[in-house]
């Protein structure tokens, strides 16, 4: 019998060259300014700081070789974000990449999960 | 022309439940016991303090339905420390997850790699 238990989660950082790092920090944040148009209301969701969001997109604008975030000036509302060509691929890569992760992985993420204290099928 | 670059790492935390995480610093920390004999050892190449490397050696003998570490008391040395069957198995298949994940994701992070401004395939 299978035990019923969540599988785990995994949580990726990619390391480029010294110091770039891409991580799941960074993808939720282009998910979320994608769905709000809005750097501040992304971070907010995220409780992450306006200054925080705002490094964070810098770093990744430095990062990539074109913006993966554009902040559009002006109109009522004060301006907004979106994302990118960029940005939506770099995210869509990310994605694909911890989904063939865990794919590929998932005989030893089961072994691991069977070694745990507290899962019904450790022992 | 293929660009000459190294490789993007991985750091990856698999997270099983709520909040049991097995990441990279467990990992080397359990690897450089195996090598050193020493908890205090293994954590002083790390960096790390003696405390921070016991802690974390106590979340993994808890997390995991067998100890990964044991101590072996007394002796003119004071006593060193040795994995378990249990800390191999559990080092073994999360350096084979990590393994299997870069392997699989190859494709991807050759196109994360284009996309970056310093590499030099990146454009």
């Amino acid at each position: 019998m299978e035990p019923e238990t969540s599988p785990p989660r995994l949580r990726i950082r990619i390391v480029f060259g010294e110091d770039e790092i891409m991580g799941p920090g960074k993808a939720e944040l282009l998910e979320r300014i994608g769905r709000c148009g809005s750097i501040a209301a992304a971070g907010r969701e995220m409780n992450m700081s306006y200054k925080r969001a705002w490094s964070l997109i810098g770093t990744m604008n430095a990062m990539f070789s074109a913006p993966v975030v554009e902040s559009t000036r002006g109109g009522a509302g004060g301006g907004g974000a979106v994302l990118t060509d960029r940005g939506r691929d770099v995210l869509a890569l990310y994605r694909q990449f911890e989904a063939d992760a865990a794919k590929a992985g998932s005989p030893r993420l089961d072994a691991l999960s069977r070694m745990m204290t507290d899962m019904p099928g450790g022992k």
